[in-house]
């Protein structure tokens, strides 16, 4: 396995890879891999000759109150974790290589769909989050990108940021990986006491209800979300942040489930701020 | 020469060249060609395998107000131009190709050196410019793109776009084309009546005068600048729109000229905008 550092190198390689044929499927993370990661990976293998995965905790998608300086970072282990999963190469840029200035002059915005859900807890995120997606993909040349179904929201972004702007990257989404116990795997629930821990059980237990209620025949928005809800304030350190249930296209609203839905939980426990989220799909 | 009308058939050939070994070399523009477009084309000749110009009047880049549905336009002349100074490919897509859904939700934003000069006067702009360039280099996927001097603003902000973005076209510049009389050359000469064209020279006149001041020792940029503004103020029906000294390589603020400037004009004649600027470069 590869370890390219700078912009420039990873994109003669990338050019020589596509000169020999040879198509790249791109895993961007921010690191500090976890089973969600590597089942992007392995998507990736499959579908593509060579993997490439990048490293980079992208300031410019955390607020200023947020944990950009804490977030979980261990290059060393992440190594041994991407090679075992047979990535082909970890690309693995420094800010200043990313950013020669920042905050950078440049940004891509994505209107609408930014507007809602993390949107609105989170104002700037999704520029950060395009801007630096639309630097790797131009930077990567890669065939597919992989993006996670926990990151809902930031997948429909990557989307149309893609098709607008003309990339050439199929933006391809991979389902949410689990612990056993249900709670959706995610680099952040480090920061969980144990008692937290046990709490974000909640989560998805509430979009088990919800999942059960709607395949019961339950299909009125209010109702489902009244259902979440109430399990979720069962937990007496669990902060709502949102509960949403919204067309899976468009985030747009919705009374009553007649099309493909997503449902969308946002939470804090403690300084952790948690999503999970449940797609319904109507044929 | 071909004509392509589609953003999936030019990126097809484009891949198709790029596998061959050839380069490409791409002039973006929005048709009514006229020796300065075609002064690009020569110099993308002179540099890379095959040329690709593209046509398309991008409505993105013009305020409510503006000359978008009166802009000139002449596909057919436009071919004959392209064909006999020699380029190989017309990309001539239609506004729905482009923009499935108008206006677009995603957009590319410069801060800073688009707020200065035209961005002023011309708010969306330069948003309107950038986001139409990155999609444009996207699909034809050129070695270098050519931009004109004359729209010297515009080439700074592709220039810093494409390094913000981390695109792998190099992006060129090449000088000023005028009229025997000085004019500068812009499709949006058509537009003039015989006075109003008459009159129009008093920008190179202007900036002529400018530069033997210049040349002459006087390095103030107010003298500069009053000298210019008394020669503008002789024509009747021009009204200055701006007349700024900036530094060329950012377009920061400057009081003497000890580095590299541009001297930039925008002024109405009737509804007609024109611009002109003169490089005076310091080493």
């Amino acid at each position: 396995m590869e370890l390219i550092k700078t912009a420039r190198e990873m994109r003669d390689w990338a050019t020589k890879q596509k000169q020999l044929g040879k198509t790249i499927g791109f895993v961007p993370t921010m690191g500090y891999l976890h089973p969600g990661h590597l089942s992007l990976v392995e998507k990736a293998k499959s579908q593509n000759d060579l993997v490439v995965l990048s490293i980079f905790v992208n300031p410019m998608q955390f607020g200023p109150q947020e944990d950009f300086s804490v977030y979980p970072r261990n290059i060393k282990q992440d190594s041994l974790l991407a090679e075992k999963a047979g990535v082909d190469l970890i690309f693995y840029p420094g800010t200043e290589e990313i950013y020669p200035q920042y905050p950078p002059l440049t940004s891509v915005e994505v209107k609408g769909i930014t507007e809602e859900l993390c949107g609105k807890s989170r104002p700037g995120h999704f520029t950060g989050v395009a801007t630096i997606v639309t630097k790797l993909l131009n930077i990567v040349q890669p065939r597919r990108a992989y993006f996670g179904q926990k990151d809902y929201q930031q997948y429909l972004v990557i989307r149309q940021l893609a098709s607008d702007l003309n990339l050439s990257t199929f933006i391809e989404m991979a389902p949410i990986i689990r612990e056993e116990d249900g709670l959706a795997m995610s680099s952040r629930n480090a920061y969980l006491s144990p008692t937290e821990r046990e709490q974000a059980l909640a989560l998805n237990q509430a979009l088990e209800i919800c999942r059960r209620l709607y395949l019961g025949g339950e299909k009125e928005v209010a109702n489902l979300i009244k259902a979440i809800k109430e399990r979720l304030l069962q937990e007496p350190s669990l902060k709502i942040d949102y509960v949403e249930i919204r067309k899976a296209a468009d985030l747009g609203p919705l009374a009553t489930i007649n099309i493909s839905a997503i449902v969308a939980i946002a939470a804090y426990l403690g300084k952790t701020r948690l999503i999970d989220n449940l797609l319904l799909e109507v044929e």
